[in-house]
């Protein structure tokens, strides 16, 4: 019985990495569809999210049936419960991907984001997938130092957030009212996808160490590891 | 042990049921708190989060604990499957109000809303109100029917979303960048909200019938009962 356990728990673990992988992409493909105005690449993610509701809801009927057949308890229970939320943050991850893709299509062809704020949205758009490489990468070696680097990461993703808005609010915007629409509903996509990288993350931190990565501290685990 | 688990299943849904009634009201007066520009409002309903956040985790630990406990199987794990879901449609309601309470407090003392366009804030906050008292009806009565409404009401907060937009839009739009900002955010604020709203209405068509909301068809069903 635990043999079947853990190559059912493994399945669902490989289909959370698939997601996330599969998510990464997408945001990155949306962001290059965007900057780009490529109307194809644009549709292609938008078509993809498909893709991503259909790992969702196998993940979550694979949960299920593990649940009632080996019905876990203690930490393997919390793990099946965990994953089951972390394939509904993924599952979201995808509707953001194809929203921006949805921006890009929408505004072709011109691109939706004028010149001077191409960088700013290149760099949202790059750490939402590094983000995402790095909650794949946590998930993947369950790694709670480079869990709490997303913590860093989303700081920043704050800080171009905020260098988008200043930008907007600048008396010098000369770029309309419906690019300040879209620029802002895209702010706001890729820190939500930041947010659900971050919230993986943690989960990740709490079902290895038990506590909350606020409370965490990986000074004090380090002391009481052997030769620290 | 079944009336043990009954009695925990029936605590999980008391909770769900009370988390619903917080949040919506939480939206009413976030609402509220923004077209008045009430500060004092606005910041009860930004402290008033920690208590939703506070009753998604005992419900997610409640429910945790059921599962080790009184291993569910079939339609009985589903439902406490699906109640961890709903319960964090209803964390991040809870964050969407906030979100709206702090544009009001952000705004103070001037209201972040232009007066023509406060009826249409209105209504998609009274949207939003409504759509939850009915999720909440929804997860008491578990009436079909009622859940299928949602899905009706969800379609007149598309239609006043795009109000918003095409009075953002309109060349004699003249209250700046900033007020665009805020409007275009709290626009998204409702429309989410009420997908939230919706989808908990669909678990529970789901958790009845079997059928997601979109593939279920009331005639059909009510043809079938005895009577019809």
């Amino acid at each position: 019985m635990r043999d079947a356990y853990h190559e059912e728990l493994d399945a669902i673990s490989d289909s959370l990495v698939e997601m996330a992988r599969f998510v990464g992409s997408a945001i990155g493909r949306a962001t290059t569809a965007m900057l780009d105005a490529d109307l194809k690449l644009a549709e292609s993610v938008i078509e993809a999210d498909d893709k991503v509701d259909e790992m969702h809801r196998d993940l979550e009927n694979a949960a299920i049936a593990l649940l009632a057949r080996q019905q876990p308890v203690a930490t393997d229970l919390r793990i099946v419960v965990t994953s089951l939320r972390m394939s509904a943050d993924l599952e979201r991850c995808g509707d953001l991907a194809q929203h921006v893709a949805k921006v890009a299509r929408l505004r072709f062809p011109d691109s939706a984001v004028p010149r001077d704020l191409s960088a700013t949205i290149l760099e949202m758009g790059q750490l939402a997938q590094r983000l995402m490489a790095k909650a794949t990468e946590v998930l993947l070696t369950k790694d709670v130092e480079l869990a709490m680097q997303l913590e860093q990461d989303d700081d920043e993703m704050d800080s171009l957030h905020r260098t988008l808005f200043s930008h907007l609010l600048d008396d010098r915007w000369n770029h309309g009212i419906e690019t300040a629409v879209d620029v802002t509903l895209l702010g706001r996509y890729y820190e939500r996808f930041a947010d659900h990288a971050v919230s993986i993350a943690r989960r990740v931190v709490f079902l290895v160490t038990g506590e909350h990565a606020d409370e965490f501290t990986p000074e004090a685990e380090r002391a009481t590891e052997p030769g620290a």
